[in-house]
């Protein structure tokens, strides 16, 4: 299944998208992409209640607007450096555990919204992701057991400002937790679509030019690593978005480095995911 | 005002302070203190409601059990490093501007809860702090405008694991989101309370003898300032909160270093926030 949130920013309704493409408006099933959601069985209902209403569901119009795929997640929790060759690129050596970031969800926007450039800000650069959406509370999972507790995988743009992660005095959270900085979807794939998260195609464009090109089995630490050692530290709720980290080919990675402008354009995307689009543009009150 | 939140974990209902110390239930106002309490003027319905209901609402029991008093923050950023006797223990240089970092907001726990010492932590320890209650949006604020975004100010003990926070590889928040690592409370005091928020007495004892012994007014970065760097960053939203920092007197400032062990009792207080108590205890399934 995938599940898709549509209509203007905070008026988001839920939806799924169809095999053939199609979307389709599941208010009726009369509950949202959330905490509750995920953590009761709301796949399972919502697959169960489309067998008999699916043909009743209004159809979404082309042109209505993605939102963020579920709502207010507790936390986002990053890996970062999880690529050997990103690592590489950005000056830092290659982690013997997973590094964790939080990004504020208040980052999170739809996946074909603009990308605000802060005030004051030149280093602001993207990052493909795969994110895992948690379906079940996870404190001290086992890494066999972690695949129990994701719900599905979705397409995000790590948006970082370099100056204000790196150059900023103490910790990464100030250039990665900026409004707009977390596109998220098209829509979230639940587990059963994606045979294997660890073996995945990802990659970004640049106003065209492919600037990331990669796949998840280059992974330093898998998914399943990443869920066990995050739940280590801190209980994931269901709804909870980690973000498993970029690959190579990162703005602060080019000689010279190479930072968005307003009307950039970011084309991104992963294998069984969908793509996403976004346009930079300047902060204006 | 003094708002709190009162009955067994995840079932708590709102409930007011009285001058007198007597605590009210205020279910019948309808609304708990989230985002939209918060946001949408719900302090001063809150004050209106109490002037006709205050004489019907029941009484709390005095053994209930108090909890977070409000409800689903979209955060909790900290300010690190903003007592420069504190940086000095850390071993760290005093900032020139603020340090900032989240700590997940599943840490929460009401103000008299136990501390959960995690698995395989030696290096438990206690931080004493003011911490802001936002009242409104807050994107790119001034700091002379930066008290109108405030709604109040509550007791924080930022509970911290130093070898996740430090020796692990990585940014801190492995040492600072984990369960129970966040009491907050007892009350939040509404800002009219609060004369100065940057002149207040705060302490901390473990079991009986006081290890942290301070004033707010040693702040390197005040609240004002602290509420308009972050609003640079991030937008701040209703019910968000944020921690000012500890002084001097945790637990890896002491020679040899002193964390806690289950049993250890820690009591801690903030001129005008009223006192909370946790006692350490160890993970246990």
């Amino acid at each position: 299944m995938k599940l898709i949130r549509f209509g203007t920013a905070g008026n988001e309704k839920p939806g799924v998208q169809l095999e053939d493409g199609a979307r389709i408006d599941v208010s009726d099933f009369g509950q949202d992409y959330n905490e509750t959601f995920f953590g009761g069985d709301g796949l399972e209902r919502l697959e169960k209640w489309l067998k008999i209403n699916q043909s009743s569901c209004p159809k979404i119009s082309e042109d209505a607007r993605l939102g963020v795929p579920l709502t207010r997640p507790s936390k986002i929790v990053c890996v970062g450096l999880n690529y050997a060759q990103h690592a590489a690129e950005a000056g830092m050596k290659v982690p013997t555990e997973p590094v964790l970031f939080f990004k504020s969800t208040t980052a999170l926007c739809g996946p074909m919204d603009v990308v605000i450039i802060p005030k004051n800000s030149k280093k602001t650069d993207w990052e493909v992701e795969l994110a895992i959406v948690i379906g079940k509370k996870a404190s001290y999972v086992e890494e066999a057991n972690a695949f129990d507790h994701i719900a599905g995988y979705v397409l995000h743009n790590d948006v970082s400002e370099r100056a204000f992660q790196i150059e900023k005095e103490g910790q990464w959270c100030k250039g990665k937790g900026c409004d707009t900085f977390a596109p998220v979807g098209p829509f979230i794939a639940t587990k059963d679509e994606i045979k294997n998260p660890n073996d995945l195609h990802l990659w970004l464009k640049l106003n065209g030019e492919t600037v990331q090109d990669s796949s998840t089995n280059d992974f330093i630490f898998n998914v399943q690593e990443v869920v066990s050692y995050i739940s280590q530290y801190m209980t994931l709720l269901p709804g909870d978005i980690i973000s498993t980290g970029t690959p190579f080919g990162v703005g602060l990675g080019f000689n010279p480095p190479k930072y968005l402008k307003p009307g950039d354009v970011m084309e991104l995307g992963i294998e069984g995911l969908g793509a996403s689009k976004q346009t930079a543009v300047a902060y204006s009150k």
